[in-house]
Order: C-alpha cells, then structure tokens, then sequence
C-alpha cells in the first residue's frame, strides 16, 4: 500500500526520481568509467546546477563525500591543528564535536539548553580557533540558529573559518556565503533523493588552512584529502569511483527545482510550515518543542507529545502516513515532521487534519 | 542506442536491477528511516545472502563503506600502528602501499614486474609486519595471485593480520577465509552494482588488533572506527545515513546469484574467459598482458594492442560494445575487458569475434 513519508531523512522522494533513475539506467551511465567524458559531464551538470540553485560563489569548490559524518571528519582532518570550537544545540552538533575531540584536537564547547540555540554574545574571542562549527538547522531537535547569528560570530572569529552544517536546510536557507567558509548538506533530507551523498561546499580559504596543515606533515588524510579532492574536482572527477547514480540524480533534480524556481520552493516550505505550527496550535497534546519562534525550523518540525509519540505515530501509520520519532532521548515524547520540498502542501495540510484528529 | 559495456568498472549492471530498484521506490524502502526495522531487515537480508554465497564464516563482521578506496584507509588506521607490508602488483596495491604512507606508517613494499605477481618466496619473514596486503585480482593490470600464495605468506607471516583486495574478483574467487583476515570489494565490479558502496569484511583478529590500537590512544578514526562500525552492525545498522539503495540491491542481486548457483556463475566465468583469451590467440595484434596463464584473471581480462587501443575501442564503440582503456601508462596500449557475471556468455562470443574483425 501506497504511503505518505514525512520522515526526516531518509525522506520521501522528490517526485521526478523515479523517471531520472530509469533514464540514467537506459543510458548507461551506471556502467560508463568515472574517468570518462560521460561522468565528467554530469559532475558539471550537477555542480553547475547547485552553485545556480544556491548561489555559491566561484572561490568555493564543490566536492562529494558519501555522508555528512564523513565531512565533519574531513573538515576536522583538514582545517584544525589543534583546536575548534563547536556551537552544540542538539545531537548532531555534539557529534561534530566528538569527532574532533577523536582526532586529538582541543574543542570548545558551547551547549545550548536543548530546544535553543547558543547566543553568540556568550562566545569568547579566542583568536586560537580555527574552526567554529555552526549547525544551521538540528535535525535532532528542530531548532534553527538565525544566520544574523552567523554573522555575529564571523566578526568575533575574523580569523578562523566557519562551517555551517545545513544538513537538513539547504536549499531552503539562504546562506551568507561570503560570511562563511565551508557548509554541507545531506542529499536524503531536502533534496528528497536516495542517501550516500554528502555534498561538502568550502572555499578557497579551507584550501589554503589545509596547504599549512600539509606543510606542517600534519596528517590530513590520505584518498579524500581535501587538497587532492579540489584538485580532481578543477577536472570535474573525484579520487575514488563514486555514487554516480547519487551525483547524477542531484544534478536533475537541483534542474527541476531551478525550473521551478528556488523562490517559489521557499515560499512553499514557509506556508507549510505555518501549516503545522499554526494548524497544531489548539491542539490538546502537541506542542512545538521550540518555544521560540524566531528559533523555530522550517524544515524539521518537532513536537511534544505529552509521552504519546507511539500511538501519534501508529494512528497515522494506520491512514499510511509515516512520520519520525523523537531523537535519542526524546523518542517517546516528541514527533518529528520533515517539511521538505518533496512533500506537496496538501499532504501537510492532510497530515495536520489527521494530527488534529489524534486527540 | 543501446550499448553493451564491458568495462572494468562502473560495469555493466546485472540483469534483474531495474526490477529491485522499481520494487525499492515502490516499496517506499528509500524514505525508511535507517534506524527502523525494515532498514535492519534489508541489512540481514544482504548480510546473510553474502555470507551464504561467499561462504564466509561467523567470526567475520560484514561492514558497508563508501569504496575501496576508504577500506584501505580504514584498514590503515585501524590495524596498523606501525608497520604494513605491501605486495604491489599494480596501480591499485601501489595505492594501498600510498595510503599507509599518508597516514605515517612505515610501508614494506615489494614490487612485481608490471603483469606479474610478488612471488612469496622474495618476501622476508619480518614479525614486526602488523598488516600483509595483498592484491588478489589488479585490476590495472588483469594479474591475478594464486590463492596458494596467499597460503604461503599466511606461514611466513603468522601474526600479522592479511588483507585480501577481491574488488573486482568477488565471488569468482573462492577465497581462504581460515587463512586470512580482512577481505574487501566493490559492487560496481563483479556485482554488476551502480558504484557507491565497498563491502569490508573483517574477522575477530582485526577487531581485537583496533582495541589494542585504541588501549595505546593511537587515533583509529572517528564515525567509521573499526569498533564503532562493528558494533553497529551487530544490530544490523550504520553509524551514519548509508546508502540504502545500495545495501538493498546488493542483498537483491546476491539473492539472485544464490539462485542462479554460484558453481554456475564461476564455471560460466572460467568458460567465457576462455572464449576470449584462446578466441583470440591467433590475433595478429592482440596479445594477453600477462603472459604466465597461471596467473591470468579471469574477471578482469587485458590484452596488448600494439598502440591501437584507441583505434580499437572506436570500433567496437561503433557497434555499440564499450570496452575500458588501458589504466595509467597503458591507456593506449592496453584494452580492458570485464568478464563479470552480468555479462552473458553470446556477448563475450559477439566481443570476440567483432575483436577478430579488426585486424
């Protein structure tokens, strides 16, 4: 039986998948070299099309890894020596930190009372941190730091480069590229495509911190060094044979969306949003978690649940529609609501209908 | 136009793909949460059909990576602290060799003629050697060491843990599961797999090796450590978001092969391989690069073109047939051509014969 997927990542499928991955199946791409003329073309397709669909600027490089958790370690590989600071608002941010923390680099930690967000004017200068780790948008509790945040800490750290986890929020977040040095994103969240891609974006500064690294024999890693991954992406190739089916699909869909015009998609991503958070308003069991609202993400809605999440989530699984549980700790008394460009407004305007039936 | 490939990889994909992904879209197992049952039921699933067809015993761990490239690298930091010895018979062992060096270990290495293989008897016991890396099939140079060498170096070398580089040689090859430790693939070789996904498999040595790296605070990696990776799969899942799709189809397609018998696919293997190597004895400008038929692949099935490899891979190319290139320095003097179980034996006949045509 056909079913509904709000799930945050693996997420329903943007709609046109099915028909890319039949095409690349009938073309042979799956079976052309990656050295081949074939795969360089939609290296570029793909890269041209995000750097049109989010605005990238030409001093930053696109790159593919296979997972976000792989880009926090290249990141922490290729950008610290010694020490970094991280923004924690959740699990995810905290796993950065870890990883960090498992190469044997100094980490400051920032935690945020879980729903909120690190203030940045309780930062302290410290002009020996090279990397601050910012996520845009928790995955784990739906809390969205405000990029005029971003551009707080970018005066309080001139020195150091930023990275902006926007794993769960790009293409919706419009991101301050000229305030930031690295961001990434998983292609299973907004994009709505099957996982095992990362898309790591980092600038020329990035490159040029990895080249002092590398002259100080500091190790940074060995097939995906971020110099040798750059250099191969100059010539549109990767190091290693790559998920050609995940690159391929990206680049097609980031076309679909830039046909249907990346403000329109963000338009759509608000309404529905307001869609839940005001349709759930009245609700006698559901609450946001994010009290603030001006902290509150669009793209990952999360819920109170007054300790029902399970029988929330298998009424709806009853009507075939599939949400998420709480992360961690919270799987028993928060639902999770993934508002992603795949998902159409009438299935979150259903989706809100059914919840207000849970009473 | 449709085209067969018989390239080394990316490869032609096997047969029943098309119908495993239409019922994974269909199925809604792409939008699944990797932490849901169904997510752990398609990792039994691949897990158990694996180690069925390949016969590999239960003090093996099966785990899922990015590429081969990143077993090497995982290999590396999580069973070598010092020391690594390196039989190189080609571009890709020479890589592994590299990536050791990278991450600053010292690296043994004996060379073999290009085409040939490192004879056991050169190599000098050393009991220091923490890591004997082995290239069962080269994929560069379609040289293949003899399982009784892998044998032989296991006595030389009896406290070291053996790694074995089956990338484009399993599940011809019947590999010695009680004489080496850590074995590796990739799915878009002999698996007829869209690339994407390495399968490690790693037995109870190599793990206790990682704790006892770990015990000295040796840096073994962060989301992908061999104990973190082990854990999880224990349970049947991931550290991160894995690329699902390809852990689904390798299951599938595995499926299928247990149907088909695996004696059949070796024996039509060993067959078509046959048809190319003696079909194209008495060709006037082909000859096979590695001239010990002894040491010969079976899967991976290269030939010296006298300078023409362009010439011919146009003419093939022409009747719609995509054969590989020579690797590195023999781009234009070596072709190279997939003998893998995707390919039937009437297409390896129709090769062989159009080869015959261009003289």
């Amino acid at each position: 039986m056909l079913q509904l997927y709000f799930t945050p990542g693996p997420s329903a499928i943007y709609p046109t998948v099915n028909l890319h991955i039949k095409e690349a199946l009938r073309k042979g791409y799956l079976s052309d070299s990656h050295r081949s003329a074939t795969f360089k073309g939609i290296y570029k397709e793909t890269e041209d099309n995000l750097r049109m669909l989010l605005g990238i600027p030409d001093n930053f490089s696109i790159l593919f890894t296979s997972s976000a958790n792989e880009i926090w370690e290249r990141l922490v590989q290729n950008t610290v020596g010694k020490k970094s600071l991280h923004l924690v608002n959740g699990a995810f941010s905290k796993r950065f930190a870890e990883i960090a923390a498992e190469y044997g680099k100094e980490t400051i930690i920032y935690n945020a009372e879980e729903g909120s967000v690190v203030s940045p004017d309780t930062i302290k200068a410290d002009n020996e941190v090279e990397l601050v780790a910012i996520t845009h948008n928790e995955t784990s509790t739906g809390v969205s730091q405000p990029i005029e945040d971003i551009i707080s800490i970018r005066k309080k750290f001139p020195q150091a480069l930023i990275a902006v986890d926007a794993v769960s929020s790009l293409p919706i977040v419009e991101l301050p590229y000229d305030q930031i040095d690295s961001a990434y994103f998983s292609v299973q969240k907004c994009f709505g495509l099957p996982a095992g891609l990362g898309v790591w974006i980092v600038n020329d500064r990035c490159i040029k911190k990895a080249e002092e690294l590398e002259s100080k024999k500091i190790i940074t890693g060995s097939y995906h060094k971020l110099l040798a991954m750059a250099k191969k992406a100059e010539d549109h190739q990767t190091i290693e044979t790559p998920n050609v089916l995940g690159i391929y699909l990206l680049g097609k869909v980031v076309g679909d969306m830039l046909n249907k015009g990346i403000g329109q998609i963000r338009n759509e991503t608000l309404y529905k949003a307001g869609v839940l958070y005001y349709g759930l308003q009245t609700h006698p069991l559901l609450n946001p978690f994010v009290k603030n609202e001006k902290l509150r993400s669009n793209t990952v809605c999360i819920f109170e649940t007054n300790d029902k999440s399970i029988e929330i989530i298998n009424f709806l699984k009853a009507k075939s529609m599939v949400i998420g549980s709480g992360y961690g700790s919270f799987k028993n008394n928060h639902i999770r609501i993934a508002n992603f460009p795949a998902t159409g407004k009438e299935q979150i305007e259903m989706l809100t209908d059914k919840l207000n039936d849970f009473q």
